[in-house]
């Protein structure tokens, strides 16, 4: 049975050495979130994760969710450690307390979401999704249906759901059919089909609050006349109690890949009662305040389940005893060497711990802007924050994920024959993994939102966000005798990922098709790049830590040294690739005739 | 429902003109193989797989074979279509007809095992288990067991296993604990557990012929103290009939992430009574002959799984009307374009395409070579070949495995959401091409083979089978005008495999571990450029036929070229990666203490 440890120690390293994340509590609000604080926090969550959620995470797939008659029943185990998670108060861990959150910073509900995704991803979907309806609400919804819907939600009490793929829209909502129409009483009655609809009906909670996207009759066409709605299965009554059922149906449950453990629902919606969120026809603005933040919880679960696709990696390796080190017997005592002794067994593990520590610093430090543009008193950081957001979401939910299914399959190869056998578990972890390059915006999509939405934003200044300070961070390292091996791979790179930038926005104002076929190599080098940032700083702390003597952990401090020096040497020349490719340009994927292929 | 149609017009190209397979009638015994008669079996053969396996391929993946006291049940339908395999007389398609095989060449064998696997691999696996066992038995048993169990397994009235891997033991077999103890009658008792056996029961055919590696007491200790014994599930009586029921039981089978509808046993022998096959303590070297048509049979699955996933991907790209093309609506009556327009979705498409065309002609070339080294009067020519095949096996096995899993991944990618769900059957490909980089020795050991055996095997006489006539045609290629696009990049790439090999070989010999660390990066440069080599033929052919006209299919050469250039602009600098990272050696894997993972 596979097996998960919180990783407390490499957390606290990204927070307080790496990202100096105390300096949260200098914002309006947070002066509380002090590293004790914190800390005690993520002890409850790592119990939480390790001992109620990660043991029902074999057995939810296994046995998945069961549906009857518009009732969907989740897995054994389920609504048990649902009730302790809404017992601790998690769901309401960094939402506003005005209206029952407990105002912690995001970038805790962003360490928070990483172990719940490694420990249960199918479980941590739920709440998942409750909070993307709570930010959407809390962003664009009148003050009553707030005070209506958010306290309830908070709590864990209710939870949500995001509607908005129909049978034959899904990336292009504008073909939309769902319909809204205004009721005297200010309400709607919305009428429509929606389909892969995640945590739609279940058992964990008292209701649900559906969002939904719907056209209002004679609105205009298209995507620009797309409105959102609150739907709840249950309407509430004068005291806040799930009162009349609703007009809405969970049809059927999906038969999926994955992530068996959540409930992938149709929904039906028949004369149901909803009202309108925000502006009529202004739908998709609301919906990407649900969704930017969606994307971002969809890179985190990458991340969750290469952590704990490498720690069973990790563990199997050290205990399998089969063949010898080619360079001689390790354990001549035994039969056979353990396989960690393999230089491509351990190309792997560091592979995993390369892309997992990395990818935290990033994730941890996206949390953290976050907090800056809400929290920040100065206008510019806050917009500077803000940009830097913008323009790495697509990153994050795209390179992370891909590279989370890569961890997953490379730690399940390292199982042999055992890997593909579901007892042992590698093979969950790379089914569950392969939803999250597919769903909130296909990892394709997201190219293009990088290439397309936020490379030309004003004048490229959201690109400056991350040029600036990672040139200025390059240049002061290169002037360091013991960074220059870390930083002068990575100052190349940087260069073919300006080069790049050039040439994509270039090409692509004239020819648009010549972004997009950029586009997937462009967002795979900024990952790349990206990353190789994250591990200079972390070099540049554990070489001061070292200086200073190790602090009692010089060899973790020392670890972190090699894995950066392995990712510069064996996964940042994967740039070269991408940068030649993009630079042959879209011509060889145009020119075929549709009845060629 | 997926779809498949068997690709003859590829497959024609690739014999007729690309590998000139008429020349194999001049081999001895291979004078009826004319193009004809080629065409006329392949084209029975594309309807029994496309009308009987390929309809059974999803519902078996939702049924699964069922186990109950020892018994496998195969899903519905599973007996009905090997009936009509056997029927048609294809389990002997290329075996020798002394013992009842119908002796057409082993190419034809190997477009045989793609299709059958792009139709329904885990239907494919029990006769090619089968076909594995043949082999070992015809290269090395006595005659009287080849008179006794080859003809009823030529004829698939019996069916076949190989009973290797223990539960501590798989890639190190001479850990294995299977014992047996000589008899007075010259035969064996076999004792112990063999565990992940394909096809190791089932209710397919009236017998299963187990090939079992187990040590004879007090013979050399580890893998040199291993020999093979042919053990019947049923022991044939004087008149060839399934007699009485030998002491191999199948205790239970596994639950896997795919290949459902094969049955993964686990088989203990108790006292089963086996005759030895070769010589004692030698049966490794017998084990590596299956091992090795296994291990090119694995690859053709990959291979086989490509072509149906891109046939699927294409359909689905053609079909799915969303969003608008970059450059401006190709439907404008219709409310929005196929999503075939989008430079990212032909992408996709196009490296499946490239994948699978280069990699079929490979394919097939190496079966080629197979009956060269078979059948040719030279003893020269025989050993040529048999030193090709020798060399490319890792590759094939390893490199088309690895691209089959990554074909099979970007084809269910476009179909968004519903490539999670399983009615739409792409995610089933991705879960059944996943075992094929793990069995028959992991994707690692093939490369640790490449790099540790065949790359210095004979002072590296092996190497300059590929080396040479690569050299010779890069060169005339260079000298003609409409070659250089494709054989300049090419040979740069060759460049670069060469100066690896050198690096690998030096390094290696002093320290193991470097060879090691080298060795998937290594591979996979093969693979690249052993594609590339087989691009730069199919362009020659392609263009000839364009200089003469296009014979009517212009259009289909014209899509040769072009598919030759996306492969050389948009795959092959892969290289460029791999290389860097090879070269930058083992130190960054090695140098981490087992603590510091």
């Amino acid at each position: 049975m596979p097996v998960y440890k919180a990783p407390l120690d490499e957390i606290n390293f990204v927070l307080n050495d790496v990202l100096n994340a105390q300096s949260l509590t200098q914002l309006p609000g947070y002066q509380d979130a002090t590293p004790d604080l914190i800390q005690s926090v993520l002890e409850e969550a790592a119990k939480l994760c390790e001992n109620e959620l990660q043991p029902l995470n074999r057995s939810g797939h296994e046995e998945g969710c069961h549906y009857e008659n518009g009732v969907v029943r989740t897995p054994k185990g389920f609504k048990q450690a649902y009730d302790k998670y809404v017992e601790g108060g998690w769901q309401g861990l960094s939402f506003d307390p005005e209206y029952g959150g407990q105002g912690l910073p995001h970038t805790i509900g962003f360490v928070m979401e990483e172990l719940m995704c490694s420990a249960n991803m199918a479980f941590a979907m739920y709440p998942g999704l409750t909070h993307g309806a709570m930010n959407a609400l809390h962003a664009h919804a009148s003050e009553e249906l707030k005070q209506r819907y958010l306290p309830k939600m908070a709590s864990g009490e209710w939870s949500g759901t995001m509607c908005l793929t129909e049978p034959h829209c899904g990336t292009d909502l504008g073909l939309m059919k769902t319909k809204a129409v205004p009721q005297e009483d200010g309400s709607f009655k919305i009428t429509g089909t929606k389909i892969f609809i995640s945590a739609g009906e279940h058992d964990l909670t008292k209701n649900i609050i559906h969002l939904v996207l719907a056209k209002i009759p004679d609105g205009p066409a298209g995507i620009k006349g797309v409105s959102l709605f609150v739907v709840p299965k249950f309407l509430p009554t004068e005291d806040g109690e799930p009162g009349m059922r609703n007009g809405v149906m969970c049809g059927s449950i999906e038969h999926k890949m994955g992530i068996n453990a959540n409930a992938t629902c149709v929904m039906n919606f028949d004369d149901a009662t909803g009202w309108l969120v925000g502006e009529p026809h202004k739908g998709m603005r609301a919906m990407f305040t649900m969704m930017n933040a969606a994307r971002l919880g969809v890179g985190m679960q990458g991340l969750g389940i290469g952590v704990v696709a490498y720690q069973n990696a990790l563990a199997y390796a050290k205990d399998r005893i089969q063949g010898r080190a080619l360079s001689g017997a390790k354990n001549p005592d035994k039969a056979a060497d353990p396989i960690i002794v393999h230089p491509d067994v351990r190309k792997n593990l560091l592979q995993a711990k390369a892309f997992t520590e990395g990818a935290r610093v990033l994730g941890y430090w996206v949390g953290m802007m976050i907090d800056m543009y809400e929290k920040h008193p100065d206008a510019k950081v806050r917009q500077e924050a803000e940009d830097f957001v913008a323009l790495i979401t697509p990153v994050v939910k795209a390179y992370f994920t891909d590279m989370g299914y890569e961890v997953a399959t490379n730690s399940q190869q390292m199982y042999g024959g055992h890997g593909y056998i579901r007892e042992w578990g590698m093979e969950q972890f790379v089914r569950d993994a392969r939803i999250a390059m597919i769903y909130e915006g296909a990892n394709a999509i997201q190219a293009l939102d990088l290439v397309g939405r936020k490379m030309p934003q004003n004048m490229g200044r959201l690109l400056r966000r991350f040029f600036h300070p990672m040139q200025a961070e390059l240049e002061q390292s290169m002037s360091e005798a013991g960074l220059v091996e870390f930083a002068g791979p990575l100052y190349k790179a940087f260069g073919k990922l300006q080069q790049a930038t050039a040439v994509v926005a270039q090409k692509g104002m004239a020819r648009p098709d010549e972004a997009g076929a950029a586009s997937t190599d462009y967002l795979r080098i900024f990952g790349l790049v990206s990353l190789g940032w994250m591990w200079l700083k972390m070099v540049k702390v554990a070489q001061a830590k070292l200086a200073e003597g190790g602090d009692g952990k010089a060899d973790f401090y020392d670890a972190k040294v090699k894995t950066a020096r392995f990712f510069m040497e064996k996964m940042l020349p994967e740039v070269e690739f991408r940068f030649r490719s993009l630079m042959s340009g879209g011509k060889s994927m145009m020119d075929m005739s549709v009845e060629q292929f």
